[in-house]
C-alpha cells in the first residue's frame, strides 16, 4: 500500500494522513488536535497520553491492526517505570504511525478541556488560560556570541511555543542565571499571553521540569463582601473559595456614602484604597493557606467590581461617579502588575485583569455578568438582573444589548428592615403564610426544618431565631400579599381587616408579626410597615430600571429573565414576580445565575480570548442613565404597587391569585385608579 | 495669476505651493518642514514663532510683497499684548499665506534643532527626544457615551498628535480625572515615545496649556565615580552636572572584588544594589535642588554603565560576570520605570532606559562610546580606548566594528601606585623631566603654575604637594623613559648609571624622586620600581587588547586613535604612546573624546532614534573576549617593554627619540632579544 497511514483522532473525529514513523504528537498538531505538551514533546511531563484502538472501525472506515503504532520505546519504558503509565496509554511524543489507527485524547490531555459550571443551563468553560507552563531548553552561553542568558531564553521559547515577544519583569531577571544552571539549561516557564497587544511575559521560572500546577484568584469584590475562587489554572478545578466582608464597609455603607466620605475627608479615599488592597492579599494567603500551596504558585487574579470599588481599588478617587454625567477615570479592562497595587498574597510577578467597566453605574460585574450570561447571543430576548446594592440591569438578545443600573438601596440585603439582618445562621430565608388562616411558617439559616416541622425548636437552639434577612423579607412580603394582609398599594391590614391577631397596630399603620421568640429571651420579628415601604422603593427602582431598557428596546415584555448576584440565588422567581421586583414572565423562565459576576471572572480566568470577548462586548453594549431618564420617575412611581400599579402581569395570574384588598378608609387615588386598570 | 502661492521655508530651502489661506504652520506641516508646536495650532503654546521675508529673492525664483502674509490676528494680537512677541515674528499657527513667502524658522521653533557638544570634532546631537509635552483639548463626558475620561484623552491624543497605542501609569491614571476638571477639559501631557513596540506613555498630566520644561537624566555609573547631566529635553542644553563616588567602593574597588564580595556574603549583591540604586536617587534629587526645579521636572534617566554595575543596578546578582563563559543575565538595552527600581528624586512615573551591553566585559558604558563615536560610520580604521578600571577598547570602520575589555586594573587611576592618589587638589597630573639635567617639573591639580615657576610654593600653600595622580604617573614613567631615567624594560637606572641624585636606591632597585616635602612635613613623591610595573601591567593589558582586535580585523596598525573616559581627557597622545599604551599612530591622529560613554548616555537621552540605533550596532558589533583568547598572553608579554618588545612604533620616531639605555646589569634575555628587533 502506497498511501500513509491514516490516522483518526478521537473525540473530535479529526482525521488525515500522515508518513509512516510520524509521532502521534506530531500528527495530532498536523491535524489540528487539541494534544497538550508542556515539556515540548521531550517524553518528560506526560501530558501528550493517548489511548489506541485497535480493530475494526467500520463506522471511520478503517482497520488498526497491531503494529499500527511503533513499539513502547526505552522513553516511554523508562516513563512507566518511574513515573507509571495507566494500562493502554501511550506518550504522543514518543509513539509512531506505522498504519491506519484510532487515536483517543483523553480528557487530561486535551489543552482545551472543558470545565462543567454548576448551573444545569450554563455553558462550559473551555479552558484556555493566560498562563501555561512551558518547559524550553536553553543553548549554553558563548564567549564568542555572548548573548544574554534571558535572550537566549526568549529564543528559545520563540523556537518551541512559536510566541513574538517576551518579556519579564526585573524579579524575575534575577531568578533566571541561578535557575537555568541548576535545571542544566533547562528550565519550565511560566508564561503569561498579553491582553491585546502586551508581549508574552515570562511570571516565574523553575530549574528543569517543573510539575508544580498554576493558580489564579477569581474576585469578585463587591461593596459588602468580596468573593474569591482559587482556581486550577490547568483544569479550572476551584480548590478553594471564601468570602469575607470587604473592610470599607465602615466608611460607609452603601457606595455613595463611600464616595461622600471621600469628598468630606482629606485621604479617604487613600484611605479606603489602603483596606480594600490589603483586605485582597489577605484573601489570597489564606486561600492559598487553605488550599495548601504557597502564595508564588498564584500568577494570576481577575477582578471584578463596580465603578467606585474599581476607582479605589485602583487609587482613583471615585468623586466624579458622585455626581453627573458620572464619568469614569477609565472605563477599558486593565492589565497591571499586582505589584502595581502592592497587593501581595501571591507571586512576585502576577498579573492582575480588571474588566471592562460599561458605564458610571454600571461596572466590571456587569461585564462579568454579560460575559457569564452572553445576552447578546441569546435568541430569545433576556431581562438580566444582578440585585446587590446597586441593580445592574441587562436586556438583550443576538440584536444588541442594553444596560442600566438602578440604586435598590441595601433593603434587599436586610438592611434598614426594622428585624433585618445579613444572611447568616439565625436569619429567617424563607416564610410561606397560610392563605386560610394567615399563619406564617418559615426557614432559618443553618437548619432545613420548616419551623412547623417537629425538633424545629430544638434544631435552632443553637442559633435562636434572630431576624430576618434578604429573601426572607422578598418572600415574607410576597406572601403577605398573597395572603391578602397586604393591599396592592402596600398598606398592612390591620387585625380586624385581615382576620388575624398576628397583625399588630404600630401607631397609625401595622405590623404583621412572624415569630415572637421574646418569651424565651429571644427576638420579635415583625414585618411592620416602614420594612414594606423600603421594600417598595428597592423593587421600584429596580423594575424601573428594567421598564427603561424595554423602553428604549422598544418591547412591552421579555421572553426570560436570569436573576444573578449570590443573592440572586435565594430568590424564589414567584415571590420575585409577586412583588414586581421583575417584569411578568413564565415562571419557568425566571432562572437564576447565582453569582454570575463572579461566574465571569472564573470565565475571564480560565479563557484569556474571553478577555478580549467581553471588551468587544463591553463597547457594544447601548447604556441607558436612569438618573436622566425622563421616564424613570414615572416608571418608579408606577411600581410602587404590588406587584404594579399599570403594568398586567398575565403569567402571574396563572401561578398566584392575589386578593383584591384595599386597606386604605380613604381609598380611591392614583394607585387605586392604576390597580382598577390592572388587566392581569 | 491662478497658481497657488509659492512658499519657501529657510534654512531647510523646503518649498512648494499651498492654497491662499493656509496657516504657515499647516504649509510647514505639508512641505515636512520642521516647525515646532506643543498646543496643536491653537495660538498658546508660540512654539511656532516664524520670520517672514519681503522683498526679491532672485536666487529663490520668487517675490514676496507685503499683504503675502494675512494681517496680525486677535490671537496673536493678545499674544503679543500679555507675552510679547520679537519684532518681525508672527505664530505660524495663525498667519495665513496669501501670496509667495519666504519664511524664516528660528533655532528655537525647530523642533530636530542641533546641540552642538563641546569637542571640535564631535557631531552634533539632533534633539528628539523620547518625551514631549503635548497639548490637548478632550471632549467632555456624556451619559450617553460613558466612555472613561482616560479612554476620551487618548482619542484625542490620537487624532490631534497621530499617536498609535497611549498608556499611562496607575498613578497618572489618579491625577487625571483633576486634571482635566481644572484645566477645563484642557490639559498638557508628557507624552512618552515607548521603545520598540512600547506604546506611548503619558508621564505627566498638568491643567491647560503648560509651559513647564521637561528634564532628563543622562547617568554614567562608573565603578569609581558616578556621574550625571541634568538635560533640558526641549533644547539638550546641561542644566546642572555633578559626579559622585560609587558607595559601593566600600564593598570593593574594582568590579571583580565586587562581584567576589557576592560571592562570599550572603545578601552582599542585595546590599550593593540598594546602596547604588540611594545614591542614584540622591543624585537626581542633589540636582534638581541644584538647578532649582522640582524631581518631578525629571521624566527620564538614560544609563550607561559596566556589565557588572549594569546587574547590581537591577538587582542581578553578579557572580556569572566573574567566571568564564561571562554570561550575562540580559544583554538588550532596557526600558523601565524608575519606580521599579525604587528611584526616588525625579518624578513618580519617570522612565530609565538602560543602553545594551555588548558583552559580559564590554558594556553599556562601551555602547555608550561607540554611540558617541559611531566607529562604524568612519572612513579610517579607528581604535576607542576607553581608560577606566577596565579598559573597553574598540576597533572599526564602515566596514566593521569589534570590541573587547581588558582588565588594565586600577593603577591608571593612581591605585596601586606608591605614592598614588586620585585626582584631587594637591595631586600631581603633568610632569616633565629634562632629558639633561635629569631635573623634573610638575603640575598639581588646583594650580596652574609649573613647580618651577616664581610663585608655585605659595600658590600651593593650601593643599600641598601629596601625591602623584593617574595622569600624572603616565606623564613621570614617559617622561623618565624619554629622559634615560628607564629602559626599554621597565628598570630604574641607578645614580651612578643615570648621574642624577633622584634615583635613589630602593633594596635591589631604584626609585625615581620628583618631589621632596618632607623638609616642610609634606610627601616625598617618589616613582618606585613597583610603580612602573604596576604601570606596565595595566599598559600592556592595554595595549594586548587593542593588538588582539587589531589580529581579528587582520591589521599592523590603526589609523585614528581616540581616548576615551573621563581619564582619557587628561593623557596626553604622546605619552601615551612613548609607554606604549596605544599602538603607534601620526600623534595629529590620536584624540581625546572626554567622557564618551556619558555623552553616548546624553544622546539617547536626547535622541530617542539613537536608542534603536545603538542597539542595532551592539548586536553587529564582533565581540573578542581577552579571557579566552590564545594570543592575549603573547601580546601581553611583549607590550610589557616600553614602548613595545617586537611591534615598531615610526610615528613616535619622529616625535620622540628614546635612549637605548639597558639598566639590567645582566643584559640579554628575551626581552633584550625583542628589543633588539625594534625597527623603530
Amino acid at each position: 500500500m502506497s498511501q500513509d497511514p491514516l490516522v483518526v483522532f478521537m473525540p473530535s473525529g479529526k482525521r488525515g494522513r500522515v508518513p509512516a514513523g510520524t509521532k502521534v504528537l506530531a500528527a495530532a498538531r498536523q491535524l489540528g488536535v487539541d494534544l497538550d505538551s508542556v515539556c515540548g514533546g521531550r517524553g518528560i511531563c506526560s501530558k501528550c497520553q493517548v489511548s489506541p484502538s485497535f480493530g475494526d472501525f467500520p463506522k471511520l472506515g478503517l482497520t488498526a491492526r497491531e503494529g499500527a503504532l511503533s513499539g513502547i520505546n526505552a522513553v516511554e519504558e523508562r516513563y512507566d517505570r518511574v513515573r507509571g503509565l495507566k494500562p493502554g496509554r501511550r506518550l504522543g511524543c514518543q509513539a509512531e504511525v506505522q498504519g491506519d489507527m484510532v487515536i483517543d485524547v483523553p480528557p487530561e490531555s486535551q489543552v482545551h478541556r472543558q470545565v462543567v459550571r454548576k448551573a444545569a443551563d450554563a455553558r462550559a468553560i473551555v479552558m484556555d488560560p493566560a498562563t501555561k507552563l512551558a518547559y524550553v531548553e536553553v543553548p549554553e552561553p558563548d564567549m564568542h556570541e555572548p548573548s544574554g542568558d534571558f535572550q537566549r531564553l526568549v529564543e528559545a521559547l520563540q523556537r518551541e511555543w512559536g510566541v513574538e515577544r517576551v518579556t519579564a519583569p526585573l524579579p524575575l531577571m534575577a531568578r533566571l542565571q541561578p535557575a537555568l544552571r541548576k535545571g542544566g539549561w533547562a528550565v519550565t516557564v511560566a508564561l503569561h499571553k498579553g491582553h491585546r497587544d502586551e508581549a508574552h511575559r515570562i511570571l516565574d521560572i523553575w530549574p528543569g521540569f517543573y510539575e508544580g500546577r498554576l493558580y489564579g484568584l477569581a474576585i469578585d469584590l463587591g461593596s459588602t463582601t468580596i468573593a474569591a475562587h482559587l482556581t486550577d489554572l490547568r483544569d479550572g478545578s476551584v480548590k478553594a473559595s471564601v468570602g469575607v466582608m470587604n473592610p470599607q464597609i465602615r466608611f460607609g455603607e452603601d457606595l455613595m456614602s463611600r464616595v461622600s466620605y471621600s469628598m468630606m475627608n482629606e485621604g479617604g479615599a487613600a484611605e479606603m484604597t489602603r483596606v480594600v488592597r490589603a483586605a485582597l492579599s489577605e484573601l489570597a494567603a489564606s486561600l492559598a493557606e487553605e488550599a495548601g500551596i504557597t502564595p508564588r504558585d498564584i500568577l494570576e487574579a481577575v477582578i471584578v467590581c463596580n465603578p467606585v470599588m474599581h476607582h479605589l481599588l485602583l487609587g482613583i478617587d471615585p468623586v466624579e461617579l458622585g455626581q453627573a454625567p458620572f464619568a469614569l477615570a477609565t472605563s477599558e479592562s486593565l492589565s497591571l502588575d499586582a505589584a502595581e497595587l502592592g497587593l501581595t498574597g501571591m507571586a512576585e510577578a502576577a498579573r492582575l485583569f480588571l474588566l471592562p467597566c460599561i458605564a458610571g453605574h454600571v461596572g466590571a460585574d456587569a461585564a462579568g455578568v454579560a460575559l457569564a450570561e452572553r445576552p447578546d447571543r441569546a435568541e430569545e430576548l433576556t431581562l438580566i438582573v444582578d440585585v446587590g446594592t446597586n441593580a445592574e440591569i441587562l436586556l438583550g438578545d443576538k440584536d444588541g444589548v442594553l444596560a442600566c443600573s438602578s440604586p435598590t438601596g441595601p433593603a434587599f440585603e436586610g438592611a434598614q428592615i426594622s428585624s433585618g439582618q445579613r444572611a447568616a445562621p439565625g436569619a429567617i430565608e424563607r416564610v410561606e403564610i397560610d392563605a386560610q388562616t394567615k399563619e406564617p411558617r418559615f426557614k432559618v439559616i443553618g437548619c432545613d426544618l420548616w419551623s412547623d416541622d417537629p425538633g424545629f425548636t430544638e434544631a435552632v437552639a443553637a442559633t435562636g431565631v434572630t431576624g430576618i434577612c434578604g429573601s426572607g423579607i422578598i418572600e415574607a412580603v410576597a406572601e403577605m400579599r398573597m395572603a391578602g394582609l397586604l393591599d396592592a398599594r402596600g398598606l398592612i391590614g390591620s387585625a380586624e381587616a385581615t382576620g388575624t391577631a398576628r397583625s399588630e397596630p404600630q401607631g397609625r399603620t401595622h405590623g404583621y408579626l412572624i415569630h415572637d421568640g421574646s418569651a424565651e429571651g429571644g427576638a420579635r420579628v415583625l414585618v411592620t410597615q416602614g420594612d414594606i415601604r423600603a421594600i417598595q422603593l428597592a423593587k421600584s427602582a429596580l423594575y424601573a430600571g428594567a421598564r427603561l431598557l424595554m423602553d428604549e428596546r422598544g418591547v412591552e415584555k421579555v421572553d426570560k429573565v436570569v436573576l444573578a448576584g449570590a443573592f440572586g440565588a435565594h430568590i424564589s422567581p414567584k415571590h420575585a414576580m409577586v412583588l414586581g421586583m421583575i417584569p411578568d414572565a413564565p415562571l419557568e423562565k425566571v432562572t437564576s445565575a447565582g453569582n454570575a459576576a463572579g461566574t465571569g471572572a472564573r470565565i475571564a480566568l480560565c479563557n484569556v480570548s474571553a478577555r478580549a470577548e467581553i471588551e468587544a462586548l463591553a463597547r457594544k453594549i447601548v447604556k441607558v442613565e436612569t438618573a436622566i431618564a425622563p421616564r424613570f420617575q414615572e416608571h418608579f412611581v408606577n411600581a410602587n404597587a404590588i406587584p404594579h400599579a399599570v403594568d398586567p402581569f398575565p403569567n402571574l395570574a396563572t401561578v398566584a391569585s392575589l386578593p383584591n384588598v384595599n386597606f386604605n378608609a380613604g381609598g380611591g387615588g392614583g394607585e387605586g385608579g392604576g390597580r382598577r386598570r390592572r388587566r392581569g
